[in-house]
């Protein structure tokens, strides 16, 4: 028997693993500039954004900053890009409807199809960083049929800390060894495994667009390799309806 | 407009209001007494076992025990209640397949209907005392299509203290107005609207057996009073499929 085959519940990270949020981001800024008559490289401000993502939570990771999610974390990063690339004059609801971009990002077109037959045998939810009203809204627009949603907030921990894992699985009444992280990242599976979750590595090789240097393989023998959600749903011996 | 337009969640007490507690508990008590050869008033063991419902929370609404999940609470009411009864010998997977009926309770017969109407138009879940680990079994069992299980530990506070109306309204980015609670129980819509809920009261005649004396009618003037969660979608204005 296979470790996998006592696995329970299947929990995914969601930036870049279910949803190309780049895209999305750049999608929606250029929208949002060629519509109020602003230039700018929206390709690197989607990159810039997003670079300041790990910084932000690591302060409060660390414990310098109180408990913030990341609907705030990324309005925070948003006001200070806007004012380097010296955008002036956005109203409260502009801001708004920019921070929210990252309610309404888009799956891999692969994702629905494989949640879809996943959920079928096992329980299926994010295990994410975004905040729960982030991840709703997401999965309410772009039909993700999660199970649950669970955000940062419900282990009051940003991955990669153990607590994250460890609380969430507790959360399921599992033991960590039957559950199995799906991730595009192996830093997060890494940290996932040191806790006893089993590992599912899907290959985003356009997350960080086509430059991306990183997570191109897997750094160690995952569980599953692969690079579609239903590569994970063949893996699990998910039926095809 | 109607302060009910405003709603963009719908959020649901569970044990009751979705879900025929008394019905599934002596379905399944009966079915395991019997085939273990075990007499016993399975009726009035299960109004027993709900009876002890809260005051086990209340230890902990109270301060004066730590937080505790109702699995917990309910494997300690379920073994005393054995006790009780004078039933012995059961072993280890034995008490837990008594315990985990809560995690198998069959809903009411409009439940599915309505909810799968109302998910079309808004947020719909659990707001439950209930642990995640028992509702989202609950869920997957009995179809229930909820967009995310909120169970005690999102608020780590239970009903009715009005920090989990607060706090789960908190974590759907919405101000209280803007959630509804959909409840069979007088006294939990009472709470919910203390904090700023929108609130749906569903009678369920027989949730405590043909004697039920209490909730047979709204006794405040509840945004929605309807029988069923048809009504509830009705009175949402969700369309009929």
């Amino acid at each position: 028997m296979a470790a996998k085959d006592n696995v329970k519940a299947l929990v995914f990270d969601v930036f870049g693993t279910v949803v190309d949020w780049r895209g999305s981001l750049i999608r929606e800024l250029t929208a949002f500039g060629n519509g109020r008559g602003v230039q700018a490289d929206w390709a690197r401000f989607a990159d810039d954004w997003r670079s300041m993502y790990q910084p932000a939570m690591e302060e409060v990771r660390s414990g310098r900053r109180a408990w913030t999610i990341l609907d705030a974390l990324h309005r925070e990063s948003l006001l200070a890009l806007l004012e380097r690339y010296g955008i002036q004059g956005l109203g409260p609801h502009e801001i708004e409807h920019l921070n929210t971009i990252w309610h309404r990002l888009d799956p891999w077109p692969d994702a629905i199809d494989g949640l879809l037959r996943l959920k079928r045998r096992y329980i299926i939810s994010t295990l994410s960083n975004g905040n729960t009203g982030l991840l709703i809204r997401m999965a309410k627009r772009a039909g993700l049929p999660w199970d649950l949603i669970l955000g940062a907030e419900s282990a009051q921990a940003y991955k990669p800390l153990p607590e994250c894992y460890l609380r969430n699985a507790a959360l399921l009444n599992l033991d960590p060894s039957e559950v199995m992280l799906v991730a595009a990242h192996n830093d997060d599976l890494a940290a996932a495994a040191a806790t006893g979750y089993r590992t599912a590595f899907v290959v985003r090789r356009s997350e960080y667009g086509p430059e991306q240097k990183k997570d191109l393989a897997a750094n160690q023998a995952w569980d599953i390799v692969t690079d579609s959600f239903i590569g994970v749903a063949d893996a699990m011996r998910c039926p095809r309806r």
